[in-house]
């Protein structure tokens, strides 16, 4: 591109993104949205064209996790109005995540005019966005759309939650006037208030250092906030035994000797939930009370041996430091030398048995041959159902999962975007069959791009989340498609596996193969993952969410 | 059903779904909304369960159109919001489609439960709905439910567009108080006032008599408003020959004499344009002056000339009756027997070649395959994109397209609704490849309710009405998949055809067949439809769709 050519609304948007370090967007082409599509090629930035939008957003979601920023174009209408589940999703789960829609010219809004894709006004559809994200502006003008565009990416990032933008058709090449064209985007990250950091950096410390059993609690905050790092060295200085929420899984390297486990409750890891309802100090960073997380409420951690690091506030028993941003008393935290040093090694992990044998194929197996892979090798993206409970049994570094928004379709698409947002990992994909049919397919956009995933199919021919959580109906049993003849079509060679010795055998040659390997494990509808198991197990006993909630 | 049992707000909602003409659902089952899905199956409502969202929501919006009433049944949050684009359509192409929302239970639903599914409020969803439908409640109790059960349907019913119900879980098996349950649901018809009725008819009956070429126009209100059997009786009646708008297409039979064609400006048939626009009356029933319908504002038929029969009133020149609901004046001035007796009979329009030989295939010769089926044997189902162009040269009596909405991925799921609305014609799918990457695989939802669909895919390995519509861009290919394998991997049937004679044999294997049958034919991607050729010549000559709205 010509730097020297004057900016247009089109080119200051793409600037700004590129600045905030994306390179690629997804979407789907749609008439309204053709001039933004022209002028990002014209710039310079990667168009991913997807096969529906709601696998754009999901691709856009996923590179936002591990980039700090995502970009889905759409086109108005149909286009942007595929996505409002995916941004949802990301407000709930704390995802910058942008999405850019075309529109109608701005000489063609008024209320009599009655264009393709238009539902009751030409407002109805940033109404809409309002309502899943922090930020959402239409561009009126040249004129007011540098301003409008720095606000949205600037609060997406300073919030980690989804923006909207809306650029008419006839603007994207319209020229800035020269002024705002050549202001630079400034920082939106909010200080902490000086005097606040250090009482509650004294008073944290102090509660650890008289602390019996202290332990970190990691949440989804840590990666957004990009403060792994930082809570790698938290830990290691003061010696603590480290879990995470669901939600923040691999958010704290599970690799780490300190590790212990993802904490759920009386549903996920017991030695995770030893560690933290034994702890008399719970530094809990940026972790959000969910029923997920919480194992449907069955978590018991209260809030007295808690010290709760929210995105812009520590609360400490009955006080609470207002403007102190999450990052700025981590960081702090983890610069202030330890009272007391203490040293802490989780056990080590027994590991499953490894997949062999000519019976059926069983998901203790497949944990089994997941847990030997080489974990730092790959982003693990999971879809929602067992596949995701399979999941929480990796030791990963990067894994994204819809892990409290719980939508379905996540996994195959957020493997693209993982993959185009970090290219030294290979995508792993995990995802059930019921899920496999709602975004299955845009495999495609993966070989598109060139990409190398493993997707593991766990097909057990049923939502089987929904029928382990209730009776048997005949609504859950999915008809088993042929689901390695689909991979096959769009480009995805692999095999099928239903027994333990074929599955070793499948997963050693996708991790051997060169490119994108598609695993179909044939499981039966009963076999259920350790977490499933004690989910079950509960509701069984009565306690439904409802009535745990209610408690 | 034990019909003594006590009504609840499940059974009361599935009474009146079944009052209405609805006999089936369609969704995809997710925890908030299990109760529905169990009291629908005790209800003995048929259950329908797709593979996304999305789909679901298309087959209630086909199913709507054919009934009168089609409802959608989806979770809270990860499933209703997948629907917002298919309720949208609904909303812009005047459909009475119905979304039944499960949701937290009443006492889960405070400001600080952090429950899945949920985004900013347990309201951001119904505030979503209320931007594209005609009613959207949420049932707080027992006691208002069966009132807003009945004014939703009853709103959605007569305004012929979507209406939203958000049922908590623990209220779908609560009893409603017995005064309530009694209640009979009302007619929401709107009455016409006498005296309007009287006199518009008068006023219309004589400027058709006094008409040298007087002409009817009908549009999707025609469809929506059951009005077909009038608008037949008022054509024979009076000798009118009769175009339809796109969106209106086959709302009159087309197989009728006096059928002229599509008008669509100067894009569509050229035969209706020049009845149209050379009548000195134009009879407009329903029609909405939407881009599409007047080919890009090509259309050249003012007001003056044109009589306006809205949904709610009338307009003739510069005066206006109001209070008219269209049905009413429409089956008046059926009645009224015509001042002045002519005839009309339409040339009989030439067929394009029947396909033959073995050069590759092209649109011209699918369009003459088509042609010479019987078009009264199918539920002609068409997408967006040259198929839906391809579809308007049908002479057909059913013709479901997102014609004004103009969504991707309707036809697949259209035709599941279609089918099982009506019975009585097997659904022939018109879909694209960009489509078809959509929502193709609830192809299998057919497969799985016994349905023999035939199903046509044009294959030119594009989103080729885009790149029609400007110049090439890499973004607009589609890599062509191995869409037969897919097929058949659902369970369907099928063959690919490249040549004129492998088409028609193709076609006639189809059509023989008992089963579902699928057809993957293939075309350059330079190959166009007659209206996607003037479409594009008009761009071509600058007269870009922007420029023409503004003029």
């Amino acid at each position: 591109m010509n730097v020297s050519a004057p900016a247009t609304v089109g080119s200051h948007l793409f600037r700004r993104l590129r600045e905030a370090g994306v390179d690629v967007t997804f979407g789907v082409p749609g008439d309204f949205v053709l001039p933004l599509y022209a002028a990002q090629e014209r710039f310079g930035m990667r168009t991913v064209v997807c096969t529906h939008e709601p696998g754009a957003a999901f691709a856009a979601d996923a590179y936002a996790r591990l980039r700090g920023l995502g970009a889905a174009l759409a086109t108005y209408g149909a286009g942007a109005l595929n996505m409002v589940n995916a941004v949802a999703m990301a407000y709930a789960e704390h995802t910058p995540l942008l999405v850019v829609s075309g529109a109608p010219d701005t000489g063609c809004r008024g209320p009599d005019v009655y264009l393709h894709h238009r539902v009751k006004s030409f407002e109805s559809q940033v109404r809409i966005f309002r309502e899943v994200t922090v930020a959402a502006e239409v561009i009126a003008s040249a004129e007011d759309a540098a301003a409008k565009i720095d606000a949205v990416v600037a609060a997406v990032k300073a919030r980690r939650r989804p923006g909207y933008l809306e650029v008419p058709r006839d603007l994207v090449g319209a020229p800035l006037p020269r002024s705002i064209a050549q202001s630079v985007s400034t920082s939106a990250e909010a200080a902490a208030d000086p005097g606040a950091l250090q009482e509650a950096v004294d008073e944290v410390a102090a509660r650890l250092a008289a602390a019996k059993r202290p332990a970190l609690y990691a949440g989804i905050g840590v990666r957004r906030y990009g403060l792994t790092q930082a809570a790698v060295r938290l830990a290691e200085a003061w010696g603590l035994p480290v879990a995470t929420s669901v939600m923040g899984k691999a958010s704290f390297p599970e690799s780490h000797p300190q590790f212990v486990g993802v904490y759920m409750g009386a549903l996920g890891d017991p030695g995770a939930r030893a560690v933290l309802e034994d702890s008399d100090c719970v530094l809990a960073l940026g972790v959000i009370q969910s029923d997920v997380n919480t194992g449907f409420w069955t978590a018991n951690l209260d809030e007295d041996r808690r010290i709760d690091f929210g995105e812009q506030s520590v609360r400490v028993r009955h006080h609470r430091f207002d403007g102190l941003p999450i990052n700025a008393i981590v960081e702090a935290l983890a610069a202030r030398s330890p009272v007391r040093t203490r040293t802490f090694a989780a056990p080590k992990p027994e590991l499953p048995p490894a997949p062999a044998g000519n019976a059926p194929l069983t998901t203790q197996q497949i944990i089994g041959g997941l847990r030997r892979l080489d974990q730092s090798a790959y982003h693990f993206v999971a879809d929602v159902g067992d596949a995701w409970f399979v999941g929480l049994e990796l030791r990963a570094d990067i894994f994204l999962a819809p892990g409290y928004y719980a939508t379905m379709g996540y996994a195959v698409p957020g493997a693209l975007g993982a993959a185009l947002a970090d290219g030294s990992r290979r995508p792993f994909v995990l995802v059930g069959d019921g899920a496999f049919q709602m975004t299955g397919v845009e495999l495609a956009t993966l070989v598109d791009a060139k990409l190398s995933p493993i997707v593991l199919l766990l097909n057990n021919a049923s939502y089987m989340m929904l029928e382990a959580l209730d009776e048997p109906h005949s609504y859950y049993h999915r008809r088993p498609w042929d689901y390695l003849a689909i991979a096959k079509a769009v480009g995805v060679p692999g095999e099928r596996a239903a027994t333990g010795a074929a599955f070793a055998g499948a997963l050693s040659r996708a991790v051997a193969s060169k490119g994108p390997y598609f695993i179909e494990a044939i499981i039966d509808s009963s076999d259920r993952s350790p977490v499933m198991t004690r989910l079950r197990e509960h509701l069984k006993a009565g306690r439904t969410p409802a009535a745990l909630a209610a408690k």
